[in-house]
């Protein structure tokens, strides 16, 4: 196991994802903000490029800062990081052990960011809103409540990152982070109707925590009860991926 | 005739295509999704968005993922791939065989997309909204009616896609398939207004179909009137480009 | 002089640059386009991917498609185009004789490309609309009327254009094209809202040429008195950021 | 001391992110421009394609354009530019003469590109409109006034910016100044709605003094009061990340 290695840069590679991706819906959800109703495709763009600084963040171990593509590439039959000599950093195995440290830092990292974002904010959750608006801030929810029919969308927007992400591998580009923030931008505007396109359990799940412990003016349930949803779906798509790209690339 | 070897990677590209493609209408188009009326620059970048995952996703073909760009590309007398010893590719030559395996895959790729993306939006295609409002999920509609105009556009779209395309060929810049997502959303804000911007029979013609087939509530016609608009045209103008490409350029 | 060498790829390429230029503003302003409406930086944008296809369709020429870049060049002193032997491409010296095709091709190719662009948009052109939003396909024109500023304004927009370009050359990137387009879109966002930045003396004359010559229904006036602005502007700032490039860059 | 080395690139280069920067604010918020109302995604872009062209026109200095980022890299222990054999530059030395000249030339180039976006304006700024949408355009300002915590949001802003900037350097990814440009517009979606991203003491303070200092019809105080606080916040937050930077990454 790569402690270590593995569970600061993905902790901190998760916090930054989660700071900015939290904070755009902050900006266009909650009252009086400059960007107030800034509108879907902002909060797209804005998402993607905070999987972009994430990455950046977390460089040195391959930057899955999702777990939904650690057990993807762990399926897809991949190292966790090749490593790269060029840079001096080592390669990371896709071990048992390795994937736990990889999820743990993962879902705190998600914690924090969703904390740090929350002070960046503060004025603004101070005032009056409605608590799902709140919420919303943190986490995902649908827009129409349907466990299976929520969970078959969320399999296919995971399904699509880490799919794309593993045809990536094939066809070295230059893009380096920038294409998987592209890929974001385009699952979101494309497949984030219905779920609000979490395809990330520690991006819903470490906010959600979040939402539980701080004390903010007003809030209301942390929704509980569809938490599992933005899990098992991402989890799901992100194995299948995996799978697929291996038979299918 | 290399069957095996074009015929899934163009399968799944086009399906990434259109996947992303199509949702991306229903997200800004259905009822009660969280990118409902979006915009037309959101949808534009979304389609952009979708080739750009669609080509990494058949990067070992080419990544025609439209009938338009197969066909030009022969009138242009290149080669279907030319093929990447660095990667492990075999050139595939243009051939008649070849092109109609590309098609047919283009064509089933696009009605296996446009089900993925039905079954992400169920939820939104079982709420109530106008029969219309539904096909333009699927395919595209021109604004004014009008068979010879329309057809004229998309010419004119589908001309400065494969055109572009091929000048690419003549500058390598590094952007790869950021190249065409970028053509691709240029094209769909200033030319789509007439038509939609199909440029594409397959993104076209397998959506169509997958209307026609699916048990989508309350759907009207498929508007088989039109279909053949954005099919004669895309054709015209790809091989028109591919004549002029090897004039020109 | 190298007639044959220039007048191709720059007419093309300027007409490209139109087509897609003038065809958003189409799509955003005429009645009942599927973009009507489609807001400021959808147009932006458009514009600055209109640049990324031109350039890219005159790459053998520098890819000027704009009489301030060629004049500042020549101000600066650098080859219209330093040749690139790796794709077999002769330098382009800096004459009068040369600078002269370059303008005129650039001019032609914006008549050529409004005239496509009115035929991709037909059906909308025969549609009621103010005149003056039909001109604003074809044109700039001022928000405030009042030749001495919207001069000044020109010709800061266009120092931009050109000193940054310049700029590029002492950088390079690897982003080519992408460059120029990103740069455009800025400047369009930031500098437009007086003008609508001209910024290139061939993309406002050649479409006004146009405008006159087109038989379009319930056409107005071509707007003469305030053409010779976004000619005298442009050519003023390229020239002022040509001599300013070579000073201080 | 290398003053003549730092100090006219780093004018020039502040004063290109100023003027097209505060640019857009004039366009998005001043009566009767073409982009009146364009939105908080289109100032957004714009800025971040200020930073863009900002940093081409400041590539000999390692184009900081920001104190946050002089000050951040001292912190770190890095060179203020290590220089580039390719291009001929020489390294910059991280000493405190050396962070003077920065941050006055960065102070300097502020009011200058304010000015200039003054004239591009004139005529719109001559218009009526409210005085503090006119300072607006200069000056950041926060969405509910506390100073406690606008600082805290712009120590929190200015912190991602320079600490993944900092990242960058340990990945070189290709992109150059399209990443820090990437980067400014996912903070400012992200992290600006409380206080409108300043991250930048010279990008407020330059343009507050041009406020001061020029003829505005109509225009009222230019808020001294709230000006300290895009000043230290941004140090704070550049100065930890330098510190993190230099730990954690």
């Amino acid at each position: 196991m790569d402690f270590s290695t593995i569970f600061l840069p993905e902790l901190l590679g998760t916090a930054m994802l989660v700071l900015l991706g939290c904070g755009v819906v902050a900006n266009v959800a909650l009252p009086t903000t400059k960007g107030n109703g800034g509108g879907f495709l902002m909060v797209n763009i804005a998402w993607g490029l905070a999987v972009f600084a994430g990455v950046y963040t977390a460089y040195s171990t391959g930057a899955h800062i999702n777990p939904a593509v650690t057990l993807g590439l762990w399926a897809n039959g991949a190292d966790f990081f090749p490593g790269n000599e060029e840079l001096g950093l080592p390669a990371i195995e896709a071990t048992a052990g390795n994937a736990l440290v990889y999820i743990l830092a993962q879902v705190l990292g998600g914690v924090l960011g969703a904390i740090i974002m929350y002070l960046a904010y503060k004025k603004h959750f101070d005032a009056e809103a409605p608590a799902a608006d709140k919420l919303g801030v943190f986490s995902t929810g649908p827009a129409v409540r349907s466990y299976g029919w929520n969970t078959v969308t969320e399999i296919i927007g995971t399904f699509v990152l880490v799919f794309v992400i593993i045809a990536f591998g094939y066809t070295p580009s230059g893009l380096g982070p920038l294409a998987v923030a592209l890929l974001v931008i385009g699952i979101g505007a494309s497949l984030g109707g219905p779920t609000g396109y979490a395809i990330n359990p520690a991006r819903d799940l470490g906010p959600r925590i979040a939402h539980a412990l701080l004390p903010i003016r007003g809030k209301g349930s942390s929704d509980w009860a569809y938490s599992w949803v933005p899990i098992v779906g991402p989890v799901i798509g992100g194995v299948l991926a995996g799978f697929a790209g291996s038979v299918l690339l």
